[in-house]
């Protein structure tokens, strides 16, 4: 068995230790005589696998009592539909457009209400986070919504916008738990488990308790109601088990590493390493404004095609994978979630030098 | 490690083979050096797992070119809001009524249109099939909606009702897989995995393509449209992808068995088996019509609460675990899916018969 330093956007790299203990416990759980893929949800084992998993959440991210923890299905692209549907009671929401992601989540809540587009970076293909200080929130907005880390651009929103007296709504799908965050700031973050968590169809709701009402609008399914999950601790329906058991065990390394305070300086460790080779470099550079770089998605570019592709090439046979960049940006892309190990970066950044030094004019 | 005999209604056991494997390649799949939990959705590994599960699928239930198969999220309850959504056109659907599933299908579709109840077995708990000579579908139904196989309540559509010209939904969650189906009958088919397949998180739909159209009620979200999926093959968002990869693995070990006639005649002898010996017993009794008894689900009771509680937890002593019955029935309820082995069943009767032996009056 040979690893690879695995740098995709996602579904993207977990902790070994993690998937070693996943390989062990896979015929018989903690004595239980099954596998957890294969335990009832309803079973004693399997509540205390999703109670232990929100509990080490809660402690992660230090997540205040009159907030709930959701563990849902349907991913990123569910709660774009979701939040309107659940939150849009004067049918009225200010999105800020930093990308595909965002951009998505406005045209879904288009369908249930205005939107207001009160901010966007699209006019240079989202390389950076807009002006907050210039902000107009609708007075009639029911919530205010961004995308805190941009996965395909790698930009990611250092400071907040103030919403006043609204509701700020975020998608921190590409990075939860990379550094602490004030959960008191927002009334909803959602983010989808595969990126900086683990296994793909899992996705994770913090919602303020005062947001889940019975008012929704006309037409909302049952499944589709925040209410439905907080009143039976997301077990209303067969929940998806296995994901939120590799989600509490990945909470637990991240409990053993430290927590999120120790994450933050490993996780701006490995960037820093990227980062300035990158600003260093007569080869590759970076495509984002320097005060809105990402921690955590690291897109880079030589200015030749034939280049990039040779390079994605020669990484990928050397043991580095999913280096290309997403169309929409092209080039190449390290995604250096918290599962990355530094020795990854290290090693990425020798065999940028490397190939540099063996490609130069 | 110790494995027991699991006979919960879901999720439930899975082949031991399967999950030797996926223990093995949990670190290495197939020499990508990575987990199948941590490969991204587009690559070439992954589209070769979702492609292999489908043509599985295909080649096991004979599933005609005309019919369109999606690896979903959101299981059965989110398949309650997405038939009417989807297939509503006239607002008016026809429901049989045989359980506590077919029922909240039933009360989500209310919210969409309205629902003539054609027939329903609550009179008797649901200890039997309707009468489907009796049938009247309305002649403005959008479709006929039936659950295949009752798991709480351990019964079963032996023949189907004619729908004319109607389409007919089933959910299958309890009995795909099971023996042969003719898809022609349907136009839809759903079944959640954890069931007769194997991981929560993953519902599959067989769909009929003249079904999967743009014109779906006003409001519904894009990931609730089956044309978002059937366009992109599953792969519009992330989707379960370790569930998914699960699936096919369950697929290929049906195939190796022999497909799904083979499985019709070993489920068919297991549940003799139990059928047999309670029909014998004097102290343990089935609760459902014979002619309508369920090959995967078999609730049985003594008719004393006290013995019941007894058996149940002596059983789980000696290893026979989630025997408890549903609360609405009481009792006992053995579930006997694909993965459930021969032995299983046997080592059940008989400790039942020494129970019955030890404790008859």
């Amino acid at each position: 068995m040979s690893r690879v330093y695995n740098f995709s956007a996602g579904p993207a790299v977990l902790p070994e230790e993690v998937l070693k203990e996943a390989a062990e416990e896979m015929l018989d759980y903690n004595g239980t005589g099954m596998s957890v893929m294969e335990m009832s949800h309803r079973s004693k084992a399997f509540e205390k696998i999703i109670g232990d998993a929100e509990k080490s959440l809660r402690d992660l991210i230090n997540i205040p009592d009159n907030y709930k923890v959701l563990f849902l299905q349907g991913g990123g692209h569910q709660q774009f539909a979701m939040v309107p549907m659940n939150l849009m009671k004067n049918k009225v929401a200010d999105y800020i457009n930093t990308g595909q992601w965002a951009k998505r989540a406005m045209l879904e809540a288009k369908i249930y209400g205005k939107v207001n587009l009160i901010a966007s970076s699209e006019d240079k293909n989202y390389s950076y986070i807009p002006d907050l200080k210039e902000l107009k929130i609708s007075d009639d907005a029911d919530y205010v919504y961004i995308c805190h880390n941009n996965t395909i651009y790698g930009t990611k929103y250092n400071e907040l916008p103030d919403a006043g007296d609204k509701i700020l709504v975020a998608d921190m799908s590409s990075d939860i738990l990379s550094e602490p965050i004030d959960v008191t700031k927002y009334g909803l973050i959602f983010a989808g488990a595969q990126k900086n968590i683990g296994p793909a169809g899992v996705v994770i709701v913090i919602i303020r308790e005062d947001l889940i009402t019975e008012d929704v609008l006309p037409g909302t399914p049952t499944m589709l109601k925040y209410k439905t999950h907080a009143d039976n601790n997301s077990l209303y329906n067969t929940p998806p088990a296995y994901g939120i058991y590799m989600c509490g065990k990945v909470f637990k390394w991240l409990q053993n590493k430290g927590g999120l305070e120790a994450m933050k300086k490993i996780n701006e460790e490995k960037a820093a390493i990227l980062y300035e080779y990158l600003d260093s470099s007569s080869m590759f550079k970076g495509t984002v404004v320097k005060k809105d770089r990402s921690l955590m998605n690291v897109p880079f570019i030589t200015g030749s095609d034939e280049l990039d592709a040779k390079f994605v090439k020669e990484a990928k046979a050397a043991g580095f994978e999913n280096l290309k960049g997403h169309r929409t940006v092209g080039g190449m892309r390290a995604s250096i979630y918290n599962a990355m190990p530094i020795e990854g970066v290290k090693a990425l950044v020798e065999f940028m030098k490397k190939f540099e030094q063996e490609n130069k004019k």
